[in-house]
């Protein structure tokens, strides 16, 4: 069932905003075994949008349309489909009185320009839009089907979940498509590449997949055939070799990001966290607290640019500072004691480096970096050398700070 | 000059990759007055490859063909185009030369693989990589430029601003384009709508577009005309009056960030800021330490989560935060306080709030903010109430405090 995606609105062909529903939407279709084959992206022009539609019912037994299905002068993708299938628009009484229900609910009478929301493609299935006026529409032509979905993604995600998904699945092919994701810390790429390349080079199904980011390397299997148990079972064979083989570089096998996976370390094991953060200033903390619940087992922690910050807050000795630098082994040790003690917490995580792109030294170019972790035994100091331009740098030593809590927590 | 762009690669029709090189691109373009109506994205398929520049070619004076362009089998955007455009593939010697030395510079061979990167369609102009092996191609058909670009942004960018802008700069139309950018805090999207929009809907041109994130609103301005000077008066004639109503809501006319011009404050006023923050986590930190140099006025900060943190690193009365509870005004100011004397700066931020999604309470219910900002006098506080999921409610907080820092330097 070959599916392209065509998302509509100028807006979308300026430099400030992109097409994001189409990620999510390849995702859920790639669940029912349906791959997206093209993604098309015009403005709000009668012409281009009709071609668009046009040539993508003559490759794609599936073209859904994302946007274009608002109140105002610039919304004509309803208008422009109708006419591409020769269907006339006609009014329908029940959605014209949702909508009007809706503006009553908030205290106003619909404006005139909203009725156009109601109009409905002969034979088209309008869709239920729970958190906006624009219905969306479920059309079929011979052995294709259109659909028509709203933009903002609160409105789209819920309409496709509730009202695409299910009939979807009905008519997706026999053919079984399953996914497993591996997120690998504490490896570049070239080396988990090395590692794997031997085993999945051996396999075409399941396909393999190796996507690299800073600090993280995600590998992506899919597996195709006609029963689940044969598909479970391809993915299982592959799947158990590379574990095997990665074994405790994998921190995730699913969508936990890795402060996820520190957070579930730490209320497992009944322990609390604070940080001391230099030149990741508050990366390290904002990452942890992204995740709702954290205050359970994050106390909180201390930016540490200036010295003075340093001294006072987080306990570093000024002697120490002045004789090894900020940006040194014992100073981070002293760090994540300090913060420790300072924030009564189990464990003391604390990170300093030169991020750049100015401070670099001879014997600590940009990019030096000192993790350190203490408990109430002592604390374990490791030192790194990230490449890259200041953001990159900093979002490695994050990785890096947060891997390193996450393998003394496994012990 | 329409434009089409064209992103080739199968992994950009999976959930887990985008097309971003297209948005710099279109900026890159629009400066030229060269506008682009429609984005393809396309697996690495002969077939699909083949008829997107057939398509694109009917419609456009200006296709742009992104990756695909590297030495494995996948990379096959070379061959296809050629063989569209009828124009045989020839093997270049100094592309293959300028190949293999990049090789011998980091001590390895040339695989063989790569002498594909050598190949060159006929009458085709190779642009030099100067950060990867793949060249560019510049090919003309009647009245038609075809543009084939690798796929790596560092790659991409610097060869399109080296050998492209100039050569297209000559071909845009006569038709000059030229925008201008209002970044606006403080006030929501209708506020912002309901004060410009009497003002704005009396110009087709300068075209007005309004772009609203959590907690800013930006007012982009396009105009056109032959003359520059015409161009410039138009926006300047929009740009000004919209200026006048929206005042000191507008943080920036170009690309800084509000952390950015945060900073420029603090250094221009020679003052030091230090941050305590609760619900936001280290986001307003790391916000601030994006900037490069931000040491200069960047002290440190607190993420006070947990009360014995804010007592002891934040100076928060144990007494206080009993009586008032933790997200209050009192405590909020307290902490202002408290972290401008321990960090020893010039200005103390404090952030309180209820992110959400628990601990919500009748009188402070989910999205309730106290920001306040002490110097040496006394301190001011602003309660908030932010609506959103919790990631919102964080971002909106963090707008908001660094906007408050803002208005307080700028008077």
């Amino acid at each position: 069932m070959h599916t392209e995606i065509i998302a509509i609105g100028s807006e979308l062909l300026t430099p400030y905003r992109q097409d994001t529903n189409s990620l999510w939407l390849t995702e859920k279709l790639l669940s029912l075994g349906i791959p997206v084959i093209r993604k098309t992206v015009v403005g709000d022009s009668r012409v281009d949008i009709r071609s668009a539609f046009e040539e993508a019912l003559e490759r794609a037994e599936l073209v859904i349309g994302i946007g274009g299905l608002g109140p105002t002068q610039d919304d004509i993708t309803r208008e422009v489909v109708a006419d591409l299938l020769q269907r006339p628009l006609e009014e329908n009484a029940e959605i014209l009185a949702r909508i009007e229900e809706r503006f009553r609910a908030r205290g106003r009478r619909m404006p005139e320009v909203n009725k156009r929301q109601a109009l409905v493609p002969r034979g088209a299935v309008a869709l239920d839009n729970d958190n906006g006026t624009a219905p969306g529409l479920w059309l079929e032509e011979t052995n294709k089907v259109v659909l028509l979905l709203p933009g903002p993604p609160q409105e789209l995600m819920p309409m496709f979940e509730q009202h695409c998904l299910g009939p979807l699945r009905e008519r997706a092919p026999r053919n079984i498509l399953q996914t497993r994701v591996f997120k690998v810390v504490g490896m570049p790429e070239s080396e988990v590449e090395e590692k794997i390349a031997p085993l999945y080079s051996r396999y075409s199904n399941p396909a393999t997949t190796i996507l690299a980011s800073p600090g993280e390397v995600q590998i992506h299997l899919q597996a195709s055939g006609e029963r689940r148990e044969r598909v479970e079972h391809l993915l299982n064979e592959l799947g158990d070799q590379m574990e095997a083989l990665l074994g405790d570089n994998i921190f995730s096998r699913g969508p936990e990001t890795l402060e996820q996976v520190v957070g579930m370390y730490l209320l497992m094991r009944g322990a609390t966290l604070a940080v001391a953060e230099s030149c990741t200033g508050g990366l390290i903390a904002r990452r942890l607290t992204d995740v709702p619940g954290s205050s359970r087992y994050f106390l909180g922690g201390v930016i540490c640019y200036s010295n003075a910050v340093k001294e006072k807050l987080a306990g570093a000795p000024p002697k120490l500072l002045k004789q090894k630098g900020p940006v040194s082994e014992e100073v981070t040790a002293a760090l994540a004691r300090g913060i420790r003690r300072h924030a009564r917490a189990r464990l003391g995580l604390a990170v300093t480096c030169i991020a750049g792109p100015e401070g670099g030294l001879p014997l600590k170019p940009v990019g030096t970096t000192f993790i350190a972790l203490a408990d109430d035994h002592r604390e374990h100091v490791v030192k790194y050398r990230f490449l890259g331009d200041r953001e990159r740098v900093r979002w490695q030593a994050s990785q890096a700070a947060l891997d390193f809590v996450r393998r003394r927590l496994m012990k």
